[in-house]
């Protein structure tokens, strides 16, 4: 057994099983205290409720809690693992969302017979949450899956492994283009994978004004002309007569994997131009690993998704900060908007200066706007202060 | 506004709304935290449940995760409030099942268009848990939901307004009786009330050995000519040409009340047998008042629903103890025998000398088994040492 394997199992069987504990908040240590905690006392915020549903968002935990929720049927790189199997993925985003965020979530795995009996379960259950996570659902289900809860729920509704990766990415690559002197409305774009996350960062970019985008997927690039795309990334074909990556790769300015290990060879790599952005974001591991893509040039800026690389893409930098400013606005939906205006503060926090603080979590000397820091890391305190506000006036703009 | 209401909403909205927390239990500071808690560490758990569904008892909290799921339909004596303003109670039953017995609970309130929508919701979301408390959910489809779920659900599935209530109502019984120079066995007892509690109270004695019940609800006595009854009550129904409340106190032994305030007249109490049982449960409001029932007569021994009068009757004291030994046996189901050994467990403890610190939880000086105390205290603490191991002793022989 290896050593991160034996200290994985152990961190989450002991001293007792799993990552969460559920707790009162209020005082409930004498009987005058469980008298307003439940009968009689408790009476009194039902009869609010009953009266002004807006009152749960006062009497009750709602409007701090999110359900992240999973049909377990991609894991991580796991692939369909089950709901049950889900469970310490998870618990772990749940620990993320109150460690970064102070956002309680319950986090709830379902197994249901079809699509349509996890949608009507999942709205079904959603009086008691303030916003919903979806987690780790393969596609094409996953697209199907939140628009539909996105049309019949009053509460943010938000798919992370897209729309998530999507908000880093286009934060990450606003200051890579920033630093590498290019600029997103000009630059030539390559995506390699178009599943549910490539796509959704594609989209995300174009909104923000990208206008030079190729994806490619497995089967070569996504051109007009293709018929066997479906609903979930025909809106990203293009018309050209390039079919591979290697015919699209020349002069591209950014390679964004979101693909498989390994995926970018060093030959393709020589063929971008110069001072190119890669973001190899496969997990764990990426579509072309630094070392080796610094010994063929050394003009690239890279990011992966590693905490052992620089310029790790990593969800946690958005998610909880998203959600902590939608809910603080009270927002019904988590719009393009609001996706934008995290990116950007994201993007806007890593150009300032860093925190003696910060340094000492990461154990570094030295930390500066450049190459090797184009995003704001997980543990920097100013992620709370910054995000959720700039998030939650884009909501109430919308409004 | 009196202060009740006016203390009770506060405790609810400041400093923040709600009564939970959802918070990690293991360390999460470090990065070095994190890649266990999540990735990458996370996969390893994923896997070990994806080979073998037991290791989610393991690794994840599910063994210690119950939850509390309503539809807030019979709401507190508030009636029908709906799911969401039922959460303020979900939430509280959560803060005892943790101050009690240290059992993580996620509320879930369910708006499902259907009995059928909701039993496969709940079904549906299983997975995530260890065991299911069903509450405030009225008759009679409270009856089918809870044997619906377990015969589906291989996890305990309660409906604790019936059964936890018999659990109570049956320990004190017992004790009662005792005090009283009286035996189950040849005890005449009269329910008024034969709705989901009473039912499922009376049940319950019957199996632990009572022969003489009589049921009397709005419409009179449960009889085997009366053609209104249904499937949830039908088998209660008895051969008699009694009628009335009137008719069948006279000698009655024990009266069992779980219907509606002053229920019970002064006049038809003076008609039972000498020492007689008077459980007036009613809430808040009992059927007859202890003040009103002792000028009548001062051979009763009496307990009701509330905390200002001896022998509350209180679910607290059954439901974070049962569910306790449930998942610590990690029982299927919560059957009789488990719900029989709660009540004796319960009935004995009482009968011990009462420790100092119950005394001062309760600002008391002398507490000793007797008329004004025949169940034990919520505050005891020797509640969690005495109640779970013999509810899991009566699940591990059963299986």
């Amino acid at each position: 057994m290896d050593s991160l394997k034996s200290r994985a199992l152990a961190y989450h069987e002991f001293p007792k099983p799993g990552k969460l504990s559920v707790d009162s908040s209020k005082p409930c240590t004498t009987q005058d205290d469980l008298s307003l905690a439940y009968t009689p006392g408790v009476a009194e915020p039902v009869r609010e409720i009953n009266r002004d549903p807006e009152n749960a968002y006062r009497y009750t935990n709602k409007g701090n809690l999110v359900a992240v929720i999973t049909d377990g049927t991609a894991v991580l790189g796991l692939g369909n693992m089950g709901a049950l199997a889900s469970k310490p993925v998870m618990e772990g985003k749940a620990v993320l969302f109150k460690r970064f965020a102070g956002i309680d979530v319950f986090d709830i795995e379902i197994n249901a017979p079809s699509v349509e009996a996890f949608i009507e379960t999942v709205v079904n259950i959603a009086p008691t949450f303030g916003g919903i996570n979806l987690e780790d659902i393969a596609a094409p289900h996953c697209f199907r899956i939140e628009k539909e809860l996105r049309e019949r729920l009053d509460i943010p509704v938000f798919h992370d492994d897209q729309h998530g990766t999507a908000v880093i990415v286009s934060a990450a690559l606003l200051n890579a283009l920033e630093i590498q002197g290019k600029t997103l409305g000009t630059a030539k774009i390559v995506f390699l994978g178009a599943g549910a996350a490539g796509c959704a960062c594609a989209r995300l970019l174009k909104i923000m004004g990208a206008t030079n985008i190729t994806m490619v997927d497995k089967d070569g690039v996504l051109h007009s002309q293709r018929h066997d795309l479906h609903a979930n990334n025909r809106d990203l074909a293009i018309d050209t007569n390039a079919r591979s990556l290697a015919e699209v790769m020349p002069e591209a300015d950014v390679f964004i994997g979101v693909s498989a290990a390994n995926a970018l060879s060093p030959e393709i790599l020589k063929l971008m131009a110069p001072k190119p952005v890669v973001f190899a974001l496969a997990n764990p591991d990426p579509e072309i690993l630094p070392s080796v893509a610094m010994a063929v040039r050394d003009d690239i800026l890279m990011a992966t998704g590693r905490s052992d690389f620089p310029n790790q893409v990593n969800n946690a930098l958005c998610f909880p900060f998203l959600f902590r400013g939608a809910l603080d606005a009270r927002a019904k939906q988590i719009t393009v908007e609001m996706q934008i205006a995290a990116a950007h503060a994201l993007a806007d926090l890593a150009r300032e200066p860093v925190p003696e603080s910060v340094l000492l979590a990461y154990n570094l000397t030295e930390l500066s706007f450049g190459k090797d820091y184009i995003i704001p890391k997980p543990f920097d305190p100013r992620l709370i202060e910054r995000i959720p506000p700039r998030v939650a006036a884009a909501a109430r703009q919308a409004n």
